[in-house]
């Protein structure tokens, strides 16, 4: 009866579902990073103005859905829902978030995987006919994240080279059943088209007995693999089906780890080496930010997705894309009572839009 | 194009969803209260036979699950997802339990609404056609909790009248795209019969500028009153639509006020007081047990929904019952930073199945 899940954990769409606008608030450091002219608004200070860091993750959530909304020509009133997650404990910033927007909130996490797990839930939602319109979106804050799961920013701890830095993120996309309508503006340029959702994989918990903290990629990258491999397997898709396969924040190291893993199952190498790619390594620039092994944080997937991925999709340079935001479901006192970090990871499979 | 959409903030089913199982876990002082026959399984050591009170909660949840999968005939594999939160920093509870038990997962937080919220999108999931049989569910802990949200327990920490007690208390339930066969064993019993879930009220996050954290009732009752309004304005629904309309866990102080405002918004006191109730309210017993202003908790509404509500929904003393979770969605430094406290419930409309 469940006419719309495919395989062990993946589902596929019966109707359109279509990214109608995107929208991304970044702070200064990943403003200066390579991805620095593709996001909508920054912010060089960390409060945003606000008195609060909290404060000021929940306004770069807003500023970035105001964002979405805008492009995707729909306001507030349109809107069904908001799926919106974040690593403060209890949600704050997109409680606080949800207060001000007025437009019924469900609270999801996955850590850092929420981007894709607010995205998976909600286009499910929309094909379902449960709405018209929703927002899915996810934050990060580094100030926020290293005093609740770190050391006192003021403190300046230093970290192991294999840490990653929690980008000052946050992604809004209005996911929609109409369609926008595009114009194409240049000449020769490639005929814009919308973007699709088309349907995802749902993620389990996998745990792969990492407990040092400062291991988020190797403890994530295992999730990433079996959700990826699993993804492929339910929908009986060749690696090579996707122009992109993007997963959220393993960084350097888990991304290395991810690719071993994948070519241990049997993928090809070159294949995968042409078009797998990590938003924790794409963020910063390694060399000249001081990041460690990358970007990490709810954010950072998010923020990538809404200000370079997606457009490009539109454009042309993409046809199909797999995001795979990744989690580390570890909280400040699980390390400390001795368990290991169970990871997660949620794929949700991109098109873009063929009008015939 | 939402076909499924009713008014502002409600969704009505095209398919039929049945709750086919349920089951609820409680600790020492939840048996000792009135509704102490009606739970499953409880334990008497806060720890539940494991190293950790986080641990105890995980295990919790999984022995609820598994009650419920045992009474819904359904094994672990024929589980298409888990939706499930808890009050522990990061979803602690729920992610380990996930761990364990090998099922694709979706972490949900609505703080003590989370019942309702795994319930309602769950629902969705299934009506939608994600999945033919998805576990949802929610626990708490009163150790755990307490640690986090206020003091060390051994501490013995006295509390104002108006503070609630957080349940140890988890429920789980297992919706199905398929009814249970039921056998009456009983002459001159009504016949048993399913329940499905009929659709349901996304909340918003309503803040009535309550800032005292010993005030969580009345941070909450607004928005309880918020939608259940809405669920009965967008549904066209007057009040004597439900035989009984259940709150989370407002516990004595909100309930009060609950009403106040819902008689103040035009209901029928008298109608309201024949069938409203609040889960906080009717788990323990007030004169004999030292609970202030009642219970709270995610597992409050979940176990007593699940322990109680849905069996005698089955056996036919209510036909319509609308479930409403309330959730106060602040977290340990919120107050602090002189924020007030977010409260949002969810809405969940179950009817006995008519099978003619």
């Amino acid at each position: 009866m469940s006419r719309n899940k495919i395989g062990q954990q993946s589902v596929a769409y019966s109707n359109k579902v279509f990214i109608r606008g995107v929208g991304s608030v970044v702070g200064d450091l990943e403003k200066k990073g390579p991805l620095g002219e593709y996001f909508d608004k920054y912010t060089d200070d960390p409060m945003y103005g606000e008195k609060t860091w909290e404060k000021a993750e929940s306004r770069m959530l807003k500023e970035c859905m105001i964002e979405a909304m805008e492009k995707a020509g729909r306001k507030k009133k349109d809107m069904d829902m908001i799926l919106s997650g974040d690593l403060i404990n209890q949600l704050m910033s997109s409680s606080f978030m949800a207060r001000d927007m007025n437009i019924p909130f469900l609270g999801v996490y996955g850590a850092c995987s929420t981007m894709t797990e607010s995205l998976l839930v909600g286009s499910m939602l929309l094909d379902g006919g449960y709405g018209s319109n929703i927002i899915c979106c996810a934050s990060s804050h580094f100030c926020t994240a290293e005093r609740q799961f770190r050391m006192p920013v003021e403190h300046g701890n230093q970290k192991p080279p294999s840490a990653q830095h929690t980008a000052t993120a946050a992604g809004a996309m209005v996911i929609s059943d109409e369609k926008l309508e595009l114009t194409n503006v240049m000449k020769n340029q490639s005929p814009l088209a919308n973007v699709i959702v088309t349907g995802g994989t749902i993620g389990k918990v996998i745990d792969a007995g990492i407990s040092d903290v400062n291991q988020m990629g190797s403890a994530m990258a295992p999730a990433a693999v079996d959700t990826i491999l699993t993804h492929l397997q339910d929908t009986g898709r060749e690696l090579e089906y996707y122009d992109l396969v993007l997963t959220g924040d393993l960084g350097y190291i888990g991304r290395d780890i991810a690719l071993d893993l994948l070519v241990g199952a049997g993928l090809d190498k070159r294949t995968l080496q042409d078009r797998y790619h990590d938003c924790g390594v794409l963020i910063y620039d390694r060399e000249n930010q001081d990041v460690h092994s990358g970007g990490s944080g709810c954010g950072c997937s998010a923020a990538v997705y809404c200000s370079k991925i997606i457009p490009e999709i539109m454009m042309g340079k993409y046809n199909r894309v797999l995001l795979v935001s990744t989690g580390a479901m570890l909280s400040t006192i699980s390390p400390m009572q001795g368990e290991s970090i169970p990871g997660i990871a949620h794929a949700v499979a991109l098109e873009r839009f063929d009008e015939e």
